[in-house]
């Protein structure tokens, strides 16, 4: 139950086992081609129109992909039928509530028991301010918006191994670390080390950029005084009329600060995909996807298993059961074109008529194994007794994260906050446990930031995405050599079949990279038909 | 016109004069006397009680310090007389929406034209996490309260003399300043010229987090590539399918950087009343002190400017005229004790009977000039055509900053924005422009960052705080020497007679510091009244 790879934010947990196994340079490399922390290429909603008449295309799968396809198709012309797995939509996007019912791969199954208006997102929950494809559905859809707190500075950050196990507030990490990295290189200009670097005049501008970074006094030192304690907090605060006396903290040990490693949390906010200002639509991260559903919800048949995409000169033919009753309500759906955005781990397992290309690319991709867990508390002890409004902790233990809901500030009654978020082999050993165990087990790691959390819980639901048996896993993990084998021959039109999905996208993992993912692929498949002569059916 | 002192944060630029005038080690001084940036001493709700029996407390002034005196002593059970010299509650927490006048020193009035719904804060605007004691009004008051957005990595940090005058992103000059930092100190640890300072052990943890913190390549490098452009962005943003494939950016240079001062607006994020999470209450910084005005309204008269303040061994007789009708509706008002929360400014012209020690303190304490201007236009186009929501861009131009509504994204139709903030002499030159002359001053110079701003212009308002009659300034400018000299003997209750008001408090132009100095200032009132035998009136 030990790890202490999970310093860095989210998926990059994946990303420190491949840096371990692969070097440094590998890691950048594998940053990039999972597509990483990447914006997003998008000029404006997209404007297709003159779809052949009468031409009729398949959506396989309603997540993000399939439905914004769906959407963009009918919006041009085009008859779409879109087949989906769950009887609901959306995917990925996805938002438990009091009263829904989940089971996973194994039978085991949760009624999640949230209070009215509590939810969690098990998939993504963030739209940064340059998901500009998301952001302009959510336009036009009317889905409000309110701001997502990435960067809480008085959240904790906490390692077992370091400070005696305390935790210790976002705050005082980023100013001790800040001040003494300034007085570090201050140090090194004043005493003529960086002359061979920098000019005298650039010297200047060094030292006076750095006063003001590290929060440095006027000797240049990172000592107790006013510019540390305006960054890092008082011992005892300021306050009005005759209250006691305001008293200076004293700045954190250098080398203990170092060989924390609590410095590697820092840097999740200056990352592009977690950059301010970033959001969450109100109510749920399902709220785009069921407002698109809502737009083309009489083409959508739920419970629709594919287990067949064939496809020939005239059309193609998708065979589908009842996804409820295997084996069972045993259908064929034909149209003109197919886009298929059932995810790579699914996909592999159907009888797919396509070029060995495809085929290989389709089988290249594995998907990464991630787990999280919604935590009802019965009151906000984390804004009454310690004055956390949103934001998120960071821990070295499995659970990773706790993320405190960014809204809702102050109501009183129960709260549901994400308690886990954690990818690799520790959401393999949560997902291992029966669905008890693992609210008990987060409960205890949260319980070594908030010691309320025993006494305050209430109720929980969790996801190990590996177990959910539509996806079999959270996103697809390509490698940089999968890449640039694969990736190019995975998203080319076949024949009359095309992919869409996140898997096809250099935004991995994003609603935006499915999104763009599916605008550029039906832009294809629309140029194709339109010059195709000849119908299918 | 010209001002380059304004680079740092709002009320900044007066200490940037300190600075100047005095020297660095002064600036830092003066920054903890003017009680920038600190915390809020509050430990719960105040609990007085066993007021005696019929006792009397005239409250003068109804902005935060007056409301919230006013409400704890009614709950103590005192009985209380609120004389404010406006015709509405709030003082400074004060916001402006279509159809309200404003009319200010001089004559000049403005009639409000800003769309339904929108407004702007001329006061107070934000409510960091740990200003305890307006986030505890707001709970209890049920004022519900939504994130302030203080750092927009894709707002403006804008520079006349630099980079051609071309406003920059924050996010590019952050990660520019963070990875040639972190490159420079790297190098310098790398060839042993900090062997001195730090262990071989802790250099390796240093050189470790630099690499975290600045992007650097695996060749402890900030250049052109993945980890780099993850932080400032991308050349060409990766997308899906077969997009464009994205292209790195090309860091900026570090001297132009050093020397174009823009670093200094990346500290502001950093210090302790900047620091997220931060709030606004929705629909107007009003609605705190508005919420506390419903509790106690039938206590307060509007319209009463206090001429005199008299006390003897018996009571305080406050001496009150129609602040509408100068000279007219002259009465007084008695009661055995009185808390006088009116700014020292106008205190300071009013004849008080108080002892010398509290009468030099009221006249020791000198107001800043501040200026403010709303401007409502008729669409979004900062999030529509730049994608900046919320967020503030900071400028070297007179009207200091341009900060965006952090709520309400994507509507459609007009918004309003805070188009200046400004400090000292520029407050006193926009200021003396008649009303109309201001905003298109406002607006003249806000297009040297938004070029949209001439042709979306719809309307506006100002407040030079220097000319609200009420209180010819913004905030009280307590120098070192003047706090130690007078600072308590100003809060000091002077026979039946004490002070409170963010003047009163070190955490100055803050609305907790008026909360607290009110708190502290009625629980010393309530010991003395106890204590004391014998009623005046």
């Amino acid at each position: 139950m030990q790890d202490t790879s999970g310093r860095g934010a989210s998926r990059r947990q994946v990303l420190a086992m491949l840096g371990k196994t692969l070097g440094g340079a590998a890691m950048y490399h594998g940053m990039a081609s999972l597509g990483f922390a990447q914006p997003s290429t998008f000029s404006g909603p997209l404007r297709l129109d003159g779809a052949p008449k009468g031409s009729h295309v398949l959506v396989l799968g309603a997540g993000m992909a399939g439905l914004s396809a769906a959407y963009e198709l009918r919006n041009a012309g085009y008859q779409v039928t879109v087949l989906e797995y769950n009887g609901r939509a959306g995917g990925r996007s996805w938002a438990i509530r009091g009263g829904d019912r989940y089971t996973e791969l194994g039978g085991a199954e949760q009624v999640c028991h949230f209070a009215k208006g509590e939810y969690v997102n098990p998939g993504p929950w963030r739209i940064p301010y340059h998901h500009h494809a998301m952001l302009d559905y959510a336009r036009r859809l009317n889905v409000p918006l309110e701001p997502f707190i990435q960067v809480n500075y008085n959240a904790y950050l906490h390692s077992t191994a370091a400070f005696g196990g305390q935790p210790q507030r976002y705050r005082t990490v980023q100013a001790d670390y800040h001040g003494h990295v300034a007085e570090l290189l201050a140090k090194a200009a004043n005493a003529g080390r960086l002359d061979g670097d920098i000019t005298a005049e650039d010297k200047d501008k060094l030292l006076e950029s750095l006063a003001s970074f590290g929060g440095l006094n006027k000797d240049m030192l990172y000592a107790k005084g006013f510019p540390s304690s305006d960054r890092r907090g008082f011992d005892v605060a300021p306050g009005g009329g005759l209250m006691p006396r305001a008293q200076y903290s004293a700045p954190g040990d250098r080398a203990a600060l170092m060989r924390s490693g609590l410095w590697a949390h820092l840097a999740v906010a200056h990352q592009y995909e977690f950059q301010s200002s970033i959001f969450q639509p109100k109510h749920g991260m399902d709220q785009i996807a069921l407002a698109l559903y809502r737009q083309v919800r009489q083409h959508v048949q739920f419970h629709a298993k594919v287990t067949k995409i064939d496809q020939d000169a005239r059309g193609v033919t998708v065979t589908v059961e009842d996804a409820r009753l295997p084996g069972q309500g045993i259908r064929q759906v034909k149209g003109d074109w197919c886009v298929c955005t059932i995810p790579l781990s699914i996909l592999s397992q159907v009888d797919v008529t396509a070029g060995p290309d495809l085929l290989a690319a389709i089988g290249a991709v594995p998907y990464a194994a991630a787990f999280k867990a919604g935590l009802q508390f019965r009151r906000r002890f984390w804004e009454q007794d310690e004055g956390i409004y949103g934001g998120i902790s960071y821990t070295d233990q499995p659970i990773g994260r706790i993320c405190y809901p960014p809204s809702n500030f102050q109501a009183r009654g129960p709260a549901v906050l994400l308690g886990a978020y954690m990818f690799g082999p520790n959401a393999f050993e949560f997902s291992a446990m029966d669905t008890e165990e693992r609210l008990r087990e987060v409960v205890r790691q949260g319980g070594q930031i908030h010691a309320q959390y025993e006494k305050e819980f209430d109720n929980g639901v969790t996801v190990g995405w590996h177990r959910v048996p539509w996806i079999n896993g959270c996103l697809g993990m390509w490698t940089e050599q999968a890449r640039a084998q694969h990736y190019d021959k995975l998203c080319a039109i076949d024949n009359r079949l095309v992919l869409a999905g996140e898997h096809a996208s250099f935004i991995g993992g994003w609603q935006e990279g499915a999104v763009l993912s599916a605008h550029d692929a039906i832009t294809r498949l629309h140029a194709k038909a339109r010059a195709t002569t000849g119908k299918a059916t």
